[in-house]
C-alpha cells in the first residue's frame, strides 16, 4: 500500500497547538504516512541578504494535525520516525533582534543570514562540511488546555528541538484529546544542541512517520520521550533550566521504578551514575532537557 | 625513568584552593606522575548503613597542590590525563540531606546510601551491571583571588564533575599564580552527566598525568578546556544554567575565531550548527556545562 502524504500546502498547517483543531488528514491505527514540511522561516529567506528583522508572528509551520483514529485522552500516541529527507537545495542559519543565546552581545551581528548549501550528504558553512543530520524541530499533539504557539515547547511537545527527533526515533506523546491530533515541522539538516543562535541549518523536509496508538499504557506520560535505540529519553520544557532538569529527572524515576523493583530512592540513585541529562535547546520561550537512560537499563516502556 | 607517586597520605592533600598554596611536589615542565586519591567522602562510606547526615566540612579532597616548574600567571597548563584506575573493591553512591537536584522530594530518602561493588570491568547496582568509566571530579589549579572549597567548581576548575576528565582526554587551565598548583580528587568509578542525586559512584583511583607548561599561548584562557581527541569543549561554571551556558558558548566562539577567519557572528552561527551544549552537573553550588565543537571543526588550540 502506498504511503498517504500529508502536504503542507494541499492539505494544511497550523502555527499554533491548541486543545481543539480540525484535521487535515484522519490515520488509522498503525498507518504510515509522509509528512511534507517547509522550512521554519516560511521560505522567506533564500540569499544571504534576506535578514530576519523580528520573529514572524507566523513561524515554524506544522504540516498537520493529522487525526488518529482510536486515540483518546489518557493513551499514548507512539511516532516511529523511519527516515527524515531533505527537500531543498540549501538550509539558512540566522540570528534574530531580541532572539538567542547571545542576543545582547554587541560583536554580534543581529539580524544575520548565512545559506548553508546542501552538497550531497554534507551542508557547507565558510569551507566547513558538515554531515547532514536531518531532524524535526517542532512536532506535537494537541494540548491539555492551553493554545500554545508553535514557536514554544511544552508538555505536548512543539518545539522541541531536540536532536534525537530524527531516523530512528520513536517519539511518544501523551494524548490529551481525542485522535491526538499530530503536527510536525521546522526540520533543520543539523542543528547543535542548544541552537545557541536560535535556529540550525532550517530546511524543508518529507518525513515518513507510523503513528500507532498505546491504550490503556502500563506507565503515564505527563511529556513526551524518545527511544533512540541505544538509549530512551525524557524531554521536559520549563522557564528555567533547573526547573526544566527537575522535570526530566522526576520522569525518568518513573520510568525506572515501573520497569524495575525500584523505590524512588534507588531509582534517583541509579539515574546519577548512567546515561544523564542533555540539553536541547535553551533559545526558545520556554527551554528544553532530557534525561537519558541507555536502553539496556530501560526495557521500551510501552 | 619511572614516574614519580604523589600520595595522598604522605605527601598531602588541599580541602580548598586559593591563591597561596604551598606546593606537596614540584615537578619538572613536561613531567609524567601518577597521582593517588582517595573517594571524595573520606572513607567514611564502607556500607550501605552508612549516612551522610550533612555535607562534611572536610569533603572532595583533593592530592597536592603539585606545583609545575616554569608556569607563570598568564600561562596554560596543559594536564594529559592518561589513565585513571581504580584502587578499590567498592564505590558508593548516596544521598544527603539539603543537596541534590530533588533534595525537596519527601518520597526520596535523604540521607541514602548504595555500596556499589566493582565485578572486573563494572560496578554493579541493584542487579545492573554498570561500566566502569573512571572519571576526575574535582580537578584545578591556585585561583586567582578567592580562596573556594573543592567542593565548589570556578573558572580553575575545581568540582567541575565533568565525566570528560578521564584518560585519554588533555585537559588545559589558565595559570593563575606560579607554580600552577595543580591537585586532584574525588574520582568516580562512574557518574551520569548531571550527577543529579549529589554524587557518582565515589571511589579511589591512581591517575596518570603529563603536565606540561604552555607559555605565551596564542589565545588566552579564562576558563578549562578539554580535548577529548574527538571533540573540543569548554567548561563554564556559574550560579544559573543559564549564565554557565553563555559562558562556555562565548569561550568557544573565542576559540573559533582564533582558528579560523570567522567574525564573532560566524562563529556564533556555526556553533548553532555542530558539536553543542552539554551539562556536566547541576548539584554543586555552582552549575557547571560545557560547549563540545567537534575536532574536525577546531585545530588543537596550543
Amino acid at each position: 500500500m502506498s504511503r498517504r502524504c500529508v502536504s503542507f500546502d494541499e492539505d494544511g498547517h497550523i502555527y499554533e497547538f491548541s486543545p481543539e483543531m480540525d484535521p487535515v488528514y484522519t490515520a488509522a491505527d498503525g498507518e504510515s504516512l509522509t509528512i511534507e514540511t517547509i522550512d521554519s522561516l516560511n521560505k522567506t529567506i533564500q540569499t544571504g541578504d534576506d535578514l530576519l528583522d523580528s520573529i514572524p508572528d507566523e513561524v515554524n509551520a506544522a504540516t498537520g494535525p493529522i487525526e488518529v483514529e482510536g486515540a483518546e485522552p489518557g493513551d499514548i500516541l507512539a511516532v516511529e520516525i523511519e527516515a527524515v529527507r531533505v527537500t531543498e537545495g540549501q538550509g539558512r542559519v540566522v540570528t534574530t533582534p531580541d532572539f538567542g543565546l547571545l542576543q545582547d552581545d554587541e560583536e554580534i551581528e543581529h539580524p544575520a543570514t548565512r545559506i548553508t548549501e546542501v552538497d550531497g550528504d554534507t551542508i557547507e558553512f565558510d569551507g566547513h562540511e558538515i554531515p547532514i543530520e536531518p531532524m524535526i524541530g517542532t512536532i506535537g499533539v494537541a494540548t491539555a488546555e492551553e493554545t500554545i504557539t508553535t514557536l514554544t515547547p511544552h508538555d505536548h511537545g512543539g518545539n522541541l528541538d531536540t536532536t534525537d527527533m530524527t531516523g530512528g526515533t520513536t517519539a511518544y506523546f501523551p494524548v490529551f484529546q481525542d485522535g491526538a491530533m499530530l503536527a510536525m515541522g521546522d526540520s533543520k539538516a543539523a542543528m547543535a544542541d542548544g541552537e545557541m543562535c536560535g535556529t540550525g541549518a532550517e530546511i524543508g523536509t518529507e518525513i515518513d512517520v507510523t503513528v500507532s496508538v498505546i491504550s490503556d499504557p502500563g506507565v503515564g506520560l505527563d511529556r513526551p520521550i524518545v527511544d533512540t535505540g541505544e538509549n530512551i529519553k525524557s524531554i521536559a520544557s520549563a522557564d528555567t533550566m533547573e526547573e526544566a532538569v527537575k522535570l526530566a529527572n522526576r520522569d525518568i524515576l518513573d520510568l525506572l521504578q515501573a520497569d524495575h523493583d525500584m523505590s524512588k530512592t534507588e531509582a534517583y540513585l541509579f539515574s546519577s551514575l548512567v546515561g544523564g541529562l542533555e540539553i536541547s535547546q535553551v533559545v526558545d520561550p520556554l527551554v528544553t532537557v532530557r534525561n537519558s537512560i541507555p536502553a539496556e537499563h530501560l526495557s521500551h516502556p510501552f
